[in-house]
C-alpha cells in the first residue's frame, strides 16, 4: 500500500527528513502514504534525537539499496564513496533515488543518469543546490519551456556570509573567517567553501540542467574568496558595487544552429548595488535565472540547515510518490535526465565580461595615460580610471571596464606589469 | 501522436504563448509534440503578429472547448464571462484547462475544480499569479511537504510602480498615477490596481493553496494605496521602512487540532529595509513564503509582460503534455485540486499585527502622555512615539506599535479621536 523509503544515513539532513515524514499534521497528505522502511546508520548504539522502530534501523547499507520491498532510496550521508556505489546499486535494483549529494552528482552524474535512464528510474536531487529553495523542479519543469540564457548563484551560505560580515565590518577575510569557524558557519578546513569549490559543484549541476547537457566537472572555472580583501570591498561600494562569490553559467550566443557554447564558472564578482543578487546576506542562497521570453527570475532561501533540506529532499520524495500513484508505465519526460551528450564550455580567454582592477603606481604624472593608451591598444574599453589615493609613497588606481574578452584584458595586464611606472597589481576582479 | 491545444484569445498573452510553441530551439524538447490546432479570436481580418493557417483561426470558441480532437484548452480571453462557461464547458467535454485568469478562478475557482475533479481533469494556473514566476507549482509540489505559516506577496506590478516612484522621486499619488497611466504602467481605469482588487484575487488563489482549502473572495480584506501620502512615505523612511503594497495569508496558529484559521488581506504595509521585499521595486513581483522547516524563501520576477504570461502558460501546458504521456488513468495528484473545504477566516478585529499611525495634535504639553496612556489602557503596546514636527500650527506625532489585536487599536483610536488635544489622524497603516 504505502510507498516504502530506504534512507541512507541520519546525520542532520536525515534526522531532519525523518521529522518531517514524521510529523504530518498541515502538511501535503500524500506524505501519509509513505513507510520509513528501513535507516541505514554507522553505528545503532548512538543517541538520536528522532524516534524509529529497531527494526527500521540498520548498519547494512548494501541491504537497503538491495531490498526488493523498497521503492525510494534516500541517500543523504554525503561523500564520494560508498555513495556512488550504494546510488548505482539502488538504480540497478529497480530503485528511484532522492540525493541530496551534489559532490557525487556533480563528478558521477553522467555515470549516474545513464544508469537510472537504462533501468527506468528517476534520480531527483532539489537538495543538492539552493538548499530548501526550489530550483532544481523549476529548472526542469517550469523554466523550461524558456531559452535560458543565464543562471547566476550565490549558492555558498558560508563565503556569502564571510563576504557580508567583511562588508559590514570592514574586517579582513582571514579575520572573519576565524569567528566563522569559531561560530560554525565555517568548517575548520574551509577549503571547499572559500576556495569555491562547493560552489563549482553546484554550478555544473545547475549548468546541465539549465543548458541541457552534461558538465564535466574540470572544465568549470573555480577562483575562491581568499584573495578579496577589505580594501576592494570599500572601493566597490563606493563604485556602486558589493563583492558576492557568484556562480554562473551563461549561453554565450544564441545565433549558432546548433547547440551554444556555454561559459560556467565560479569567482567573486562586483555586483552593482540595484541588482537583486546585491541583497542577497549572510547564509542566504538565491539564484538569478535570465531567459526567453520570460526576463528575470530570482529565486532565494535558506541555502543549508536541517530543515531547508530536508524540506527539499522530502519535495523529491513526494514528488516520487505521486509518479508511483499515477503509473508504473511509461515513464515522466519532465522527471527523467533528458540529456546525454555533454555542453560545450568556452575557454576563460574567450569569455567576455567586465573587470575590475586596482593597481598601485609610482605617483607620476602620466600614469593614468599609460593605463589607459595600453588597454586601448589591446582593444579594452574602459568604464571609467580613477586615482582613488595613495598607499605610502604609491598612488591607487581603480579601473573598471566595459565588457572585454578576458584574453585581451589579460594580454594589457602581461604589458602594464612591464611598465616602469607601476608598482604592482593587487587586486583583479570581474564586474557582472 | 502530437497533443492538440486549442486556444481560447489571441490577445497579448495568446500571442506570446503562440510565438514561443511555435519557436522550439533550445526550450524543452516536448513542446515540439505540441500542435496549434484551433485558436479562437473574435475577428478573424485584425492583423496579427503571429501566423497562423487559415483553417486554425476561428471565431467559435463555443467549437474549440467541444471538438473530440482538443486535448487542453488554453484560455487566455480574460474577463469573467464567456470565461468561465467555456473553462466549464471544456472540462465537461473532457480537456484540460490552461487559464492565466486570475479573476475567474478566485471568484469561480469552487465550481471549477468541483466540476474538474469530477471529470478527471486538471486546471492549472501558473499565470494567474505572479506572471512569469514559478510560484503555483513550488506551492502545490515541492513546498507544500512544509507547514506553510504565510504567503506574503508584492502581486500587483501597477502599484508597486507607483509606491516605487513615490518612494525615489517624493511624489504624491496623483501624479505618480496620472504619469503611469501616460507611460502605459496604469490602466485608464485604475480601480482594479490600485484599490487592491487584483490582488485580492491573487492572494485568495495563493491561500487556498498554500493552506489547502478553499477561499471566499469577500473574506478577503481589501484596501488600496490611493490614501498613502508621501508624507508617510517620507516618514516611513525615517523610521527604517518602505511602503509596499502586500497581499498577506497568514496562519494564526498551528495549536489547533482541527484546519486553523487564516487571515487573507490586501493593504499597504510599512516593510522594514532588511526585509526581502523591501527592494523588490518597479513593477516587478514577489511572493514570500515562510514554512516549517524550510524557513523562509521568496520568488522574484516579472509579474506581467507577454513574454513572462507566455512563459508561465508554457509550462503549464508541459506539464500536461508530460502528464498525458504518462499515463491517462490515475489522476496524478500533485496536479489535481487536493481540497474541497472552505478555510476559516480570521475577521480584521481579530488579526495580530503592528501599526503605524501618525497624529495632527495640539501643541500643548502632555499630548505624548494621554496618547499612550489611551493606547495602554487597551492593551496597546507602543514601539515608539515621536513628535517629528508640525503642520502648520498643529504637531505632528508618530506611532509605532508592537503586536496587537487589530481591534483594541481600533478602540483606542476611537477614544483618541475624543481627545480635545487631537484634531485628527491622517494616517494609518499596518508593519510587517
Amino acid at each position: 500500500m504505502g510507498v516504502k523509503l530506504g534512507i541512507l544515513g541520519l546525520g542532520t539532513v536525515g534526522t531532519g527528513t525523518v521529522q518531517l515524514l514524521q510529523d504530518h499534521a498541515f502538511r501535503h497528505p500524500l506524505l501519509q502514504e509513505i513507510e520509513i522502511y528501513r535507516v541505514g546508520v554507522r553505528s545503532l548504539d548512538k543517541p538520536r534525537t528522532v524516534t524509529l522502530p529497531e527494526s527500521v534501523l540498520t548498519t547494512d547499507l548494501e541491504a537497503i539499496v538491495t531490498d526488493p520491498k523498497i521503492d525510494i532510496v534516500v541517500e543523504v550521508m554525503g561523500g564520494l564513496e560508498p555513495a556512488r556505489s550504494l546510488i548505482l546499486k539502488a538504480i540497478q535494483n529497480g530503485k528511484h533515488v532522492v540525493t541530496a549529494n551534489k559532490a557525487a552528482i556533480s563528478r558521477f552524474g553522467h555515470e549516474i543518469f545513464t544508469a537510472a535512464n537504462q533501468a527506468g528510474v528517476y534520480v531527483m536531487l532539489e537538495a543538492a543546490v539552493g538548499g530548501g529553495i526550489p530550483v532544481i523542479q523549476p529548472l526542469k519543469q517550469a523554466l523550461s519551456v524558456n531559452r535560458i540564457q543565464s543562471v547566476t548563484g550565490i549558492v555558498n551560505g558560508t563565503t556569502n556570509y564571510i563576504l557580508t560580515r567583511m562588508q559590514t565590518e570592514g574586517s579582513n577575510f582571514s579575520d572573519v573567517l576565524a569567528d566563522a569557524q569559531r561560530l560554525g558557519y565555517a568548517e575548520a578546513d574551509p577549503t571547499a567553501d572559500v576556495d569555491g569549490l562547493d560552489a563549482a559543484d553546484k554550478i555544473a549541476i545547475l549548468a546541465s540542467l539549465a543548458f541541457d547537457g552534461r558538465i564535466k566537472l574540470e572544465d568549470v572555472y573555480c577562483e575562491g574568496i581568499r584573495q578579496v580583501s577589505k580594501t576592494d570591498i570599500a572601493y566597490a561600494e563606493k563604485l556602486g558595487f558589493v563583492i558576492k562569490l557568484l556562480a554562473i553559467a551563461k549561453r554565450t550566443t544564441l545565433s549558432s544552429p546548433s547547440l551554444p557554447p556555454i561559459s560556467v564558472r565560479v569567482h567573486p564578482t562586483l555586483v552593482p548595488k540595484a541588482h537583486p543578487l546585491a541583497s542577497i546576506h549572510g547564509v542566504n542562497n538565491a539564484i538569478f535565472i535570465e531567459g526567453e521570453p520570460i526576463g528575470q527570475v530570482m529565486l532565494y532561501g535558506p541555502g543549508a540547515g536541517a530543515g531547508a533540506t530536508a524540506s527539499a529532499v522530502s519535495s523529491d520524495i513526494l514528488n516520487l510518490v505521486a509518479a508511483l500513484k499515477t503509473s508504473t508505465t511509461a515513464p515522466n519526460p519532465l522527471l527523467t535526465c533528458r540529456h546525454q551528450d555533454y555542453c560545450q564550455i568556452v575557454p576563460m580567454a574567450e569569455l567576455v565580461t567586465r573587470f575590475y582592477a586596482r593597481f598601485l603606481t609610482k605617483d607620476q604624472p602620466g600614469v593614468i595615460g599609460k593605463l589607459g593608451t595600453c588597454f586601448g591598444s589591446h582593444g579594452v574599453s574602459l568604464e571609467s580610471i580613477v586615482q582613488t589615493g595613495f598607499q605610502g609613497e604609491l598612488a591607487e588606481i581603480v579601473v573598471v571596464t566595459h565588457d572585454v574578452q578576458e584574453g585581451d584584458f589579460r594580454q594589457a595586464l602581461t604589458e602594464i606589469h612591464t611598465l616602469t611606472a607601476v608598482d604592482s597589481i593587487p587586486s583583479l576582479l570581474r564586474v557582472l
